[in-house]
């Protein structure tokens, strides 16, 4: 985390409360489905699986999964954070309540023996860390062979990046300290896991933040320049399979 | 390719001049793209790769692909399919003919030595063959160690399989003897494959095939079911690594 520089010894108590509101904008609720499309297609959850999310925040993403029959562990720095996510989580199903857990604990060491995941995935949470390098190694060592690595980020090198990057001046911004990966630091972080397979990258989110409606249109201008592989997507989602 | 019922030694050639007439109409453009933005995940070229298609046809995703810097080599046993691919390559740039090449072949013998290409894949051709275990092998065969093999399809268990097993009734229909496979079927036949790693499974085109005006809202509900990994998608996309 980019702390620090903040008073707080948790920098992210004076945003978690309103973290998710941005998933009730027309624009958030958009980016959401298409980062959620490809986040789903790069690690192609079954039932029953267990996954582990680094930097679970608000538990958005695991309690996604965890609708889909997933189990989740989600580790988290941020008390703030976390009391969000618990919230959530005791308001959801049963089904659901039984299926997720989220702890206390950073990337970097992850308190889990190896080999225990079947796919461990972090979603815009190494942007927030102090060693990123560290946090991926610490992911793939509780990875199972055969597992997947799955890593979601904002394009540094997109307009969405931008415009964070642009957000996070602001000393009182989240995003005051984040950094924002080009799609080829995202592939350094993960070169050298030992037993790596080849990475794949998905690439999203063509759509301008500055988009006033996001709706149809954009929809499909979205599909068309992802089959095109065009340039500038504002989210990445790299995943790499760890060797059996 | 289901041959035998029909006169023709080709049972293309009635259907070779009007097969990408689909892609112009406003449903056929867009399962395209929908297909297209499934495909270019799973197989996340990079220019100057060298692809293998099996069962290239009208050449319609060698030529989207070599426009984005791929090489890419068509096997196809239909004569009449070939003519059209090579008429649409003779019309492309300079650039697309350099790196384009279609052969007369089938799947199951590749005329190729084993290791030779990054990616090996067949798009609704595994419906049309004699034998898809014989030809899912032999694309394995010529695929180099570190490469993915990918099966687009139509899902057999959908409303688009359901159409196309209704048409396929008619003795004329091009989708006469065609099979189409459940998700499941699709996955046994890449179980077996020798250091094969984990399968990731694409699905998408969840429009209806009965929809009017494939528009913006039915794009939208396609992100969702996606991301959701709704039941009954219409087109099924398989991904397999080989281990190194």
């Amino acid at each position: 985390m980019a702390a620090g520089e903040r008073s707080s010894s948790d920098p992210f108590a004076p945003f978690a409360e309103s973290y998710d509101a941005w998933y009730s904008t027309p624009l958030g609720a958009y980016a959401d489905r298409v980062e959620k499309a490809l986040l789903r297609q790069a690690l192609d959850p079954l039932p029953g699986e267990e996954f582990l999310e680094v930097g679970s925040g608000t538990g958005h993403q695991a309690l996604w999964l965890a609708a889909q029959g997933v189990r989740v562990v989600g580790v988290e720095p941020s008390e703030a954070m976390r009391r969000v996510a618990e919230d959530k989580l005791a308001r959801a199903s049963a089904e659901i309540r039984e299926r997720v857990r989220f702890l206390a604990g950073v990337g970097e060491r992850l308190p889990f023996p190896e080999a225990e995941f079947s796919a461990v995935y972090a979603v815009t949470a190494l942007e927030f860390v102090a060693d990123p390098s560290a946090v991926v190694r610490e992911m793939w060592r509780v990875l199972v062979p055969g597992g997947r690595l799955v890593v979601g980020a904002i394009a540094g090198e997109g307009a969405w990046g931008e415009l964070y990057r642009e957000k996070g001046r602001d000393p009182e911004s989240v995003y005051h300290g984040a950094r924002f990966y080009t799609e080829e630091e995202l592939r350094a972080l993960i070169r050298d896991l030992p037993g790596a397979g080849r990475p794949a990258v998905l690439r999203g989110l063509y759509v301008s933040p500055s988009v006033r409606e996001p709706a149809g249109r954009v929809c499909l201008d979205e599909l068309e320049a992802q089959a095109e592989g065009r340039e500038r997507p504002g989210f990445l989602v790299l995943r790499v399979e760890k060797m059996r």
